[in-house]
């Protein structure tokens, strides 16, 4: 079991450091470290949080890669040494491959656009690659965290970049997961088939279906909303590498921003391409706005089945109470015996926190200046918080409470039982007006439909058989 | 009965014309109109949603209000002529009477930061004061709309007065019906006393209340509610009359501003008061901010309570079924007898309809920049179309719904039979572990709590009788 | 010109009635009326926002084509008669023509899930088709509100299919007026092309860029939303017509719901299909959900560019001024001689609408319950809203805004001469440390970039030419 | 230096262990753990967002001070025993001096209304009672975690409290930080006195004001801010105690209810107070709404004032740079010598958040169903979390931006000098039109106002100094 603890650790004075220096003149770093000067300003700028970039793996991963395809791009287009990219690509391989993480330390909130998080990876990775090459970290005279990691780029494409591909790279898992309880819906709805019982609009009773429908119709809401998340994926694949500061691509190499795209796609197994308007590409959020749109979308089906599971489950004694949910925990400190549809709620929550985290992700959009959205931070904190609440609870929610729910099947034949709405299925042959009139009697007198029907002798037994079977009237196939 | 009709009138050429001008040129008005050149502007400007000033009545009055307010304040301090001020004030009393009304045509959406809405509000008065003076409409001569009507004004102290105005105005019949509201439910709540049901917690059942109770703490919430409406009118009387342009006084006379508030509150019979900052209150959205939030919480409670509403009525013969909720209409064009809660559904669109004008708010109010926020006009249009909507429903909910509740009182004595959560008063007595396995078997068996102390002896009759009488467990007094 | 004006009428004793009834009754309906008495309950049920159906034309022209091809369907499975079918046809016809608009008077807002807006519908197109045919309004022996004119339908399937196909129809209109705008830019973008000006990022001086990049890059902005408007009518293209009431198609003939979505498809020219799940179609509001987040995508594109001209046209004296805007009206009712930027400032009022509108659609969206959302009204609402307003201010916003820009050119030359950022490109040649410390004395000496260069001879003339010529660096094509 | 890191530890098998059971059987506990079952089935229930109840160190606080205020009223009543409460409040006052915070590790978002909070509270308060005592940890006889930790509690009541109460803590301390950040403005207000610019509104040249008042006035608006935010907390000290699990007091001794609030205020020094109507406590939301209402305005008031600093710093060299923001790090991986906002940008990003969790807040609080809100712990996570933000960014904000502002006096006197605005002053003594004119002439012929005015003779030589002296049109005091 892993389990996720906060420490607050009192940084000790670090016994051996090396000098390093920028535009704003000379600190000590721990000579430990990875990273430079410049994540060293930032670990003091932005103490906001506690959550760093390598709380979401994928980032950082996906921040490794960009670098990764765009020294390969460069070398391509002839500006960077065979031998220096050798060494960069070990670097940014064993980032990929999940070390390095603890030097990802600066705090997802961030001024300056992203540059923070750009000049951590870049320090990061031009320290790495120099120590695997036998230097010493800090000795950047053969490889330069701006000159080398930073080659061709701004923090303004691969930080963006960045996101994306990371944002890319989880939504497979996402999918993967939210497939796995699309399946456990499907598989419910398999189990329940036949379970005739009573469909409600408004709360009110209406007219006969099946528990499998039901279940059925959960999975298919959210296979709507597994494909949307998917489609949604062609807007992540649109890049601006390339595009550099603004998207005139200066400093850039002629052929890089394309090669660049290229070695995107190769890595990651998507279909990455470069924005056409690479000026457009840099101030636009769109991408962000719509793959946070379809995680807003998927967090509302979500509430919507989850408070349907509550509505159904209510009881045990004075609710609705078709459905069991399986017990995790007690579920009360006062009521003995109780036991509470904590995983739906659980979801709910998450889901909350999506569709709020939606409207963060517009306030930042809209709120770009110019050239450039010095907001996306944020929008990267409020999409990946999203994205990894859902991921998490979707196998719990599966496991704890989908694959264990089961149906109360003598409740549901007496709700059939004893309902009026059946008297729908007489429309076709009695008029509305007449099968007014026969509702209202039954509600008033308190008998069934069919006895009514039988006193007045309205339809045969024949046509009762053919017309009001309750099975027959699910349209169940 | 009143009905409101939405006309599209095609302009006739206006048969006689006159001529007025601006900054921008000549142009020729309709010689029937009170409103002048940039009210005409305007209505080429903006021709958006087709909701003009005058579908909000008491914002032309509020307006009308600032106006008066500021001729009688630029009278005291010297510098209007009481003549001048004699005909202005027949004019402000005449609109504020609503007459003219038909003059405000402006809509509601406007750029400028409300300078149209102004302008057309000064050059109406003018010409109105003109006319009653006996002279000719468009004859600025003596009475001019920005000299005289702006007089020590600008549209960036005037606009956003006349609109808190029109919110405290609106806020007196808002509080009032909301007032009639929970007395309604304090009468359910008086007439279901005595009536023992179970309570539910996560949709579950919990323990004994009485359905009295449940209304009046729906009345409750409501009374909290109201009291917050009318605390937060506190901000909406804190004004910068006298601000002008920024804050900084620039054209108003020594004296003038404190005055003018001092107006306002005699007319309106509302605490306003000059803000201390004149140019902090010209930037500051926090009056909207704070009660579109209140607005906000109102509808939070409002939805709450209604979805409460449906699922109590849900049934009749697969829901809860507790109370029945007044037949409105036919329920279903296709589902005979049925009877929609259609009462508490409109409720809820209104108040999913205030929640969202509440980001719209946040986003305008955000956006100011420097000395103004040029976003107001969309701030008083979701303020006053929520604060419009809310009170237009709550009289309807009320005599349409909540008066017209009745309860199941069958019903409700079959689930406290039944239920199991009463066993929670065993607590103290038995502990909670003990009690919990007596919840189990319950549960498991089918079998009633009392039927297994009785069978157990756990308890005697007296004890039973003194631990276990639902009514005295509700604690109702 | 067409002014909207909203005339509140006491409507007067109907000189003459007819007398319907239903199941809550009698009731006289006047004789001139083509609603009946399902509209007349729901006209004193729902008075609340003062916005009839008619006051959206393509709604109402949409829900016609609704009834249109579901007559037409039912007849090509031999349900109903094809002398009812052409007298229903006509009447589709002349409602779809906008005849008898003033009679769809339901209140937008309304309980019920859209059953008082379908018997709206229903009600008018019968006594329209019975008139036709020569009867007496009222006279529903030969054709009825419920068994004709609902044939095979709920509310639950004809509400939420004429919503989608209104929305359809707008969005095609919305669309065509978002391509001109776009348009606009891409004009403004080829006019502006070769005047090189500064870029900038965070507000601080960037790198050169041409304001034809710039205003290319507005288009594209739009170009990408109006993609996704478009695309996200698939959603809008998944019907359920033939779920009735739950989905399962009770009251439906076999054969047609498959033939009723191809008649929608005919009659509107958009691929309109059956769902595959019609159960899950009758909750679901994917479609509702996913077009609103597309609205407000393009909200944020929109208003993110109106800020933008707002900024670039700050001035004339105190602000950035690289371009004028055109002057619509006196900017000030207190300042002479100002002039606003008020189409982007009422642009982004609407944007702000529609950022919350899309907040109230989640809201609705995620409070279905079961096989039903009853919340589907404000839906509508809060989408045609945001639809209709954007569609109304792009065009004003193209013409007397877009349009009429021009740039202020020695402003723009003056920026380059003036700035700093053209070091960036010398990174390359000379390092980011080096460059660093050249942008540092250029910019505490308050020297030119050039002149420094020149100083100190690091680069040759030629080397200056080739590397340093702003225009050169745009990238412009 | 403190930093916060995140581990990811694999919890080793615990070597010994003890055993516990409840509802749904018995679980083996690693020995050293103070908490008990209920804790481990929720540590397994929900592993979602990786932040336990003890990243909130104020909550865990406040949850403590919650137990021992009930502990103490218990015994006040009778129903505990002194030498119980005297090791209670020992295990109390150890975890409110800020022990234990390890054990508090269930994730902050949980099913089940907050249960396993309660319970993970009331386990480890029971084992170091027990351990305090000289019992082993599990040994429940003498102290037990539901019978003696929770008397006549329920996470209802208890869970609602502590958030309230840790609300209340941090509350103290965000507006202790507020009000640091509004002196630090009002001392740049102070150091600006005197300084005169040009005032903008809508992004256009208005009417001269100084850099002091403008700083006042964030200041002054930050004042109105901190007001609310204190004013709120009679929301917070509202508490339900003694409902138990409805509001009816089911388990509660009469009079604990009183003595319990009493208990709360004094260890507090908060003016806590029961509530009127515990049903309708128990249920309402309004505290939780209210008070992130107002961290949402105070984080739009922030975000305004940041978009203004950034506005006025912005070029060196093509923006309007009235200002200087100290430079925090390189602003730029790409462009050298360029130095950002990162101060406000990323207080904006953090306002964003906050106005993003207020949504969630309003999604939650309208979920409650019938007699409790589920919701809770999401409305806790949104606001703790906004409210941390919040104190983390306020000194950070002002030490490292605020305090370092400089003024550009140089520009600032340009830009009055250059500017026509100052026309307005006119108004009075020449009438609007004739103002009009002049300032048309100006800005087309580029002279400046006073050169026109001497040209044509309009006013004196002293009526300008009397009516044009920029500094005077400030009104600055």
């Amino acid at each position: 079991m892993l389990l996720i603890v906060l420490l607050f650790i009192q940084q000790l004075p670090a016994q051996q450091t090396r000098t390093e220096k920028d535009l704003l003149g000379e600190k000590q770093i721990d000579a430990n470290a990875y990273y430079g000067v410049q994540t060293a300003r930032a670990l003091e700028n932005f103490t906001i949080s506690g959550v760093p970039t390598s709380f979401y793996p994928d980032y950082v991963k996906a921040f490794a890669i960009v670098k990764l395809a765009a020294a390969r791009a460069n070398t391509e287009v002839g500006r960077m040494k065979p031998e220096k990219l050798a060494a960069i690509e070990k670097a940014c391989q064993a980032v990929m491959d999940g070390k390095y993480h603890d030097q990802f330390l600066v705090d997802m909130y961030q001024g300056g656009a992203g540059t923070s998080a750009n000049m951590n990876v870049n320090e990061v990775l031009a320290n790495i690659a120099l120590e695997l090459s036998g230097k010493q970290k800090g000795d950047y005279h053969s490889i330069e965290p701006h000159d080398d990691l930073n080659m061709g780029q701004s923090t303004n494409d691969a930080y963006p970049t960045a996101i994306k591909v990371a944002l890319l790279l989880h939504n497979d898992k996402l999918t993967k997961e939210a497939d796995a309880l699309a399946k456990a819906f499907h598989k419910k709805g398999d189990e329940f088939k036949g379970m005739v019982k009573m469909g409600r609009t408004e709360g009110q009773d209406a007219v006969p279906m099946t528990l499998g429908q039901e279940f059925h119709a959960f999975g298919n809401q959210l296979d709507a909303e597994i494909a949307t998340l998917r489609k949604t994926e062609m807007y992540l694949c649109e890049q601006n590498m390339g595009a550099t500061a603004i998207g005139t691509g200066i400093t850039a190499t002629p052929g890089y921003a394309d090669k660049c795209a290229a070695e995107l796609a190769k890595i990651t197994g998507k279909p990455i391409v470069k924005s056409a308007d690479l000026i457009a590409a840099t101030s636009s959020q769109q991408a962000f706005v719509i793959y946070s749109s379809a995680l807003k979308s998927f967090a509302i089906t979500l509430s919507k089945i989850s408070s349907d599971l509550i509505f159904l489950a209510s009881g045990p004694r004075t609710g609705i109470f078709e459905i069991n949910l399986p017990a995790l925990q007690p579920g009360s400190s006062i009521m003995p015996g109780k036991v509470n549809p904590v995983m739906p709620e659980v979801m709910n929550e998450i889901c909350f926190k999506v569709i709020g985290n939606d409207v963060t992700v517009s306030m930042a959009a809209h709120s770009g200046l110019l050239q450039l959205n010095a907001y996306e931070p944020v929008e990267a904190i409020a999409i990946m918080e999203s994205q990894g609440l859902l991921f998490k609870i979707l196998p719990l929610f599966r496991k704890n409470c989908i694959d264990g729910i089961t149906a109360n099947k003598n409740i549901l034949d007496k709700y059939i039982t004893q309902s009026v709405g059946i008297v729908t299925a007489l429309n076709p042959v009695l008029g509305y007006d007449k099968t007014t009139e026969l509702a209202k009697e039954a509600l008033q007198s308190g008998k069934g439909i069919l006895e009514l029907i039988r006193e007045k002798k309205l339809l045969t037994e024949d046509q009762i058989k053919k017309l009001l079977d309750p099975a027959a009237l699910t349209g169940e196939k």
